[in-house]
C-alpha cells in the first residue's frame, strides 16, 4: 500500500471535497482513506445540538503507547464566495505557477496534508513511532464551532485518551513559512455597562441626572489606568469600549440611561474572575468618588452584565514541545520562529485544558479570500518541519 | 354695548371654540367680537408656507398714539387627548367647585380673557388709554409655530407698527398666581460632534483608532471646565450631552466613528456665535493635546454640525415695564414676583427684537393635561394685576 507521503497529492484529495461548514463533502472519508495505510485506528463521530446542524468529526490514533502527540485541525472551509471571481475553480485543486489553488489550501487542509505526509515519511523511515500520534479533526471550526473540537475532546477523554502535547495546524505564519509559532493567546472578556440616570428637560438639568456624565466618568475609570505593563510573553492587557448607545433622538431631553459595550484582551497576570473583580472595583470606586465632581449624582448608579463566553488566557511553556518545534523550524528554514501570543482565539484554547498546545501551519495571507492558494514549496517545507519535529520529539 | 370686563365670561366664550392647532374653531372671531366694543381696529391675517397648514392670526389695536403696549398670545390649544378621561368636556367651559374646566383654560385663553377684561375695565374707568394697546394673537403657537408670531410681527412692522413694551400672557406662574415674572430666557444651541477613527479588530488595537476614546476626551473638554459662573439674572451656562451613539453590535470590532449630541443653555455672557467659537476652541485644543495621552490618534479627527435653529439669549432690563408689572403683582397679591429667566423658550424670543418683553400669566400646573382648569379667583386676580399695570404704565 502507498503511504500518503506527498503533501501535494494529500491536499489535492482534500480540496476536491467541497466541505463548506457544516457539509462534510467526503473530506473526512478522504482523510480516513489516507490514514488507514499507516495503521491508524479511525473513528468518525457526529455531534448535534438543538439549533445547530449535525457535524461529522474524525479521531484517528496511530499506536497505543505514550508519549502521545495530538495533531488538531479542521477539514471544513468557509464558502468560496463568487466562484466566477476565482482564477481556478475553488474545489479543483488546480496547480498554476507553482501554487495549488483551492478553498482550504492554507486554512487548513494544507496543514493536515503536510502533517499526514510527515507522519507517512516518519513511518517509512523509522516504522511506527515509539508512542502514539492522533489526529483530532473537526468539521465545525468555521461554523458555530459547537459540534466540533470541544465535544470531540470530551468524547475522546471520556474514552480514556490522554495526550502529552498537541500541534494545531492553523495558518499561523504572517509572511514566510515558519516565521511564527503561536504558543498562547490572550484571554477575552466582554461586558456591558449601563448607567441609570433620571430623565428630564435640558432646561432643568438640576431636576434630572444625565447618565452620559456618569458613563463618561466610569469609562475614564476603565481606560485611564493601565491594567498592567505586559509580560515577557504577552502585551499589556487592553480594554476597548466598542460602543456607546443612548439612542435619544430629542436634543432637549436628558436621557434616562446610557449603555457602553467593552472588550478586554488580557494576559496571564489575570484570570477571568480576577479581571471581573478589578473592573468591579474600578467602577465602584469611581461611582463613589463621583460625589467629588460637579454635575453628578453620587454614587453613580450602574450595572455590569458580562457577555458571551469569556476566553481564558493560556500560555504553553512546555520546553520540549515549544523548543523542539522551534528548532525544527530553524533546521528547515534557517530561522527561528517568533514565539507569538497575538491574534484572535483558536481551538487551541480548548485543547490547552488537556495538554500543552502550540500552533504552527502555513502562511495565512490568502485564507478566506478568493484565489486561496499555497506554494507547493511551502507544502514541502512544512512537511519537513513536521517530520523533523516527529523525529526529535519521539527521540 | 357691553364691554368684556368679566374674565370668566370672556374665557368661556374662547374655550367653547375648539381651536386645536391649526384649526381656528371660531376663536379669533369670538375674540374680535369682544374687542370691537372697545373700539379696537381688528385685522385677521392668514399665513401659509409649503409643508405647513395655513393659520389664522389676529392683530387688533386700540388707539393710535404712543406709548404703545402689546399684549401677545395664542388662541390655539393642544389636543384634549382622551375626552372621556375629562371630568367635564374639554370645550364646554363648565364651572365646578370654583374652577372653570376646559382645554386652554390656563394655556392661554385664560391670559387673553384676563387682559381683555382688564382693558375693558380700564376704558370703563378712564376712557381710551393715552397711547395704544394692541393684541398680537396667533393661532400657531402649539403647532409648527411657522405661520404665527414671527410672520405676524414682520407683517405688522412692515405696516409701520412700533411698540414700546410687550406682555406675553403665557402661564408663567409655578404654584400661586403672581409668584413668577419671566424677564428673559437663556439661549439654546444644539450640535452634533462626530469623531472619526479607524475600524479594526479589538485584538489588534494598534492597527485601529478607537473613536470612542477620542469622543471621551473631547466630551471631557466640553464638560470639565464651567463656561461661566452665571450672572445676576441667569444661572451658569450649561452643556448637556443628550446622546452618544456608536451603534456597533460586534463586541470584537473597534468602530469607525462615534457621535455625540449636545445642547447648551446659555446666559447673556454669550452669543450664539461666541459660544460656537468657544466650543470650537475647546475641541481643537483637546484634539491637539490628545497626543499627550496614551491610546490616541492625535490630533483627534472630529466634525461639529450645528443643529436646528439656535435661540439667542435675551433679558429685558426695561425698568418701567418690569418694575411696573412687578409692583402691580405686589399690589394685588401682597407678594413681589420672582424675576425668572428659567424654562424653555417662548414667543417672547421673537418679540424681544421689536420691544422689551416680559411674560406673566396664570399658574401653569394643569396645562396640556386632562382636566386643564383655572380657579375663577385666579382669573379675577390676574385681571386686577393687568388693570393695575395699565393704569400705572400709562400714568
Ligand atoms: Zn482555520
Ligand atoms: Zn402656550
Amino acid at each position: 500500500m502507498t503511504l500518503p507521503s506527498d503533501p501535494v497529492a494529500n491536499l489535492a484529495a482534500l480540496i476536491r471535497c467541497p466541505s463548506v461548514t457544516p457539509a462534510d463533502g467526503g473530506a473526512l472519508d478522504a482523510l480516513q482513506a489516507m490514514l488507514a495505510p499507516l495503521g491508524a485506528v479511525c473513528e468518525q463521530v457526529a455531534f448535534a445540538e438543538k439549533g445547530t446542524p449535525e457535524v461529522n468529526n474524525l479521531y484517528a490514533r496511530l499506536g497505543t503507547g505514550r508519549p502521545h502527540l495530538m495533531f488538531a485541525g479542521h477539514t471544513d472551509v468557509v464558502p468560496p464566495g463568487d466562484e466566477s471571481a476565482w482564477r481556478h475553480p475553488p474545489f479543483a485543486a488546480r496547480i498554476d505557477g507553482g501554487e495549488m489553488f483551492g478553498r482550504g489550501a492554507v486554512d487548513m487542509k494544507g496543514g493536515i496534508a503536510c502533517f499526514l505526509a510527515a507522519l507517512a515519511r516518519y513511518v517509512e523511515r523509522n516504522g511506527p513511532p515509539p508512542g502514539s500520534v492522533s489526529f483530532l479533526i473537526t468539521g465545525d471550526e468555521e461554523g458555530p464551532a459547537v459540534n466540533g473540537t470541544v465535544k470531540l475532546l470530551e468524547w475522546a477523554a471520556a474514552r480514556g485518551e490522554r495526550w502529552d502535547a498537541a500541534i494545531v495546524g492553523e495558518p499561523t505564519c504572517r509572511e514566510t513559512l515558519g516565521d511564527t509559532l503561536k504558543i498562547g493567546r490572550r484571554g477575552s472578556l466582554s461586558g456591558t455597562l449601563t448607567v441609570i440616570g433620571r430623565q428630564g428637560h435640558v432646561a432643568y438639568p438640576h431636576l434630572a441626572d444625565n447618565p452620559v456624565r456618569g458613563l463618561l466618568t466610569l469609562a475614564e475609570a476603565l481606560l485611564s489606568v493601565p491594567f498592567d505593563a505586559g509580560t515577557d510573553d504577552f502585551p499589556p492587557t487592553n480594554l476597548e469600549i466598542t460602543s456607546i448607545d443612548v439612542g435619544n433622538p430629542a436634543v432637549n431631553v436628558i436621557p434616562a440611561r446610557a449603555v457602553a459595550s467593552f472588550n478586554l484582551r488580557f494576559n496571564e497576570l489575570w484570570s477571568v474572575e480576577s479581571l471581573k473583580a478589578e473592573i468591579g472595583r474600578r467602577l465602584e470606586r469611581a461611582s463613589r468618588e463621583a460625589r467629588l465632581r460637579p454635575g453628578h449624582a453620587a454614587p453613580i448608579a450602574f450595572e455590569v452584565e458580562w457577555r458571551d463566553r469569556p476566553s481564558p488566557v493560556f500560555l504553553t511553556r512546555d520546553r520540549q514541545l515549544v523548543g523542539t518545534l522551534s528548532a525544527s523550524v530553524a533546521a528547515v528554514t534557517g530561522r527561528r520562529p517568533e514565539l507569538s501570543t497575538t491574534g484572535g482565539t483558536s481551538d487551541a484554547r480548548f485543547i490547552k485544558d488537556y495538554c500543552p498546545v502550540v500552533e504552527l501551519g502555513l502562511v495565512g495571507q490568502t485564507m478566506h479570500m478568493v484565489d486561496e492558494r499555497v506554494p507547493l514549496a511551502a507544502l514541502e517545507a512544512l512537511t519537513r518541519i513536521y517530520l523533523r519535529f516527529l523525529e526529535d520529539w519521539f527521540a
